[in-house]
């Protein structure tokens, strides 16, 4: 197993355009986006799954949701709305086994998401 | 303003599959559901949206994530895979002011989430 893409962008190896990055948080457009704004926001410790979210791991992903919050808000999109999506497993199409928010507005969404 | 249907079901004055409780967080069964296993995961602390994440929220919301993965595998979705959504605003279709998780599983999901 070589490293997954997103550790690959991490480490800089690949090209993101990135919207926000920290220590501990990395955030960048998705290059096959599903709306006007289309961001994954990530964090970069590679997490597989929520079912791996460990103690020492709360922190983090708490402030992953609060980064994304924000970056709705700089993108113009808080007060239309958003939709923030973790897919886990095959059936919810996780491609790539890193823990990742979609962070997905700026037009009216359906129900149910997918 | 009274009180939301999610204050009411909190203070137990509207009744709910419940699904998870501690001190904090209430998981339960959403009543129109989307999926074989579709579980409401909510703080009972009323945070707005996700732009309301304060930084005395930030263990909460985190803690709330990992919460929503052990359900799911109680659930047994967590192999197969579930989707894990939050709706923020008008666009995404939230319809009450008190930020909320759905936890979705047990059937494949298309892409887009909405």
């Amino acid at each position: 197993m070589g490293k997954s893409i997103f550790k690959q962008i991490i480490d800089g190896e690949i090209p993101c355009n990135k919207v926000y990055e920290d220590d501990e948080i990395l955030a960048f457009r998705d290059i096959n986006p599903q709306a006007p704004t289309h961001i994954l926001v990530i964090p970069k410790k590679e997490i597989p799954s929520m079912k791996d979210i460990g103690d020492e791991d709360i922190e983090l992903i708490g402030r992953l949701l609060r980064v994304a919050g924000k970056i709705a808000e700089q993108e113009g999109i808080s007060e239309t709305g958003y939709r923030a999506v973790f897919n886990c497993g095959r059936d919810a199409g996780m491609e790539i086994p890193h823990l990742h928010l979609h962070l997905i507005g700026g037009r009216a969404m359906t129900w149910p998401p997918g």
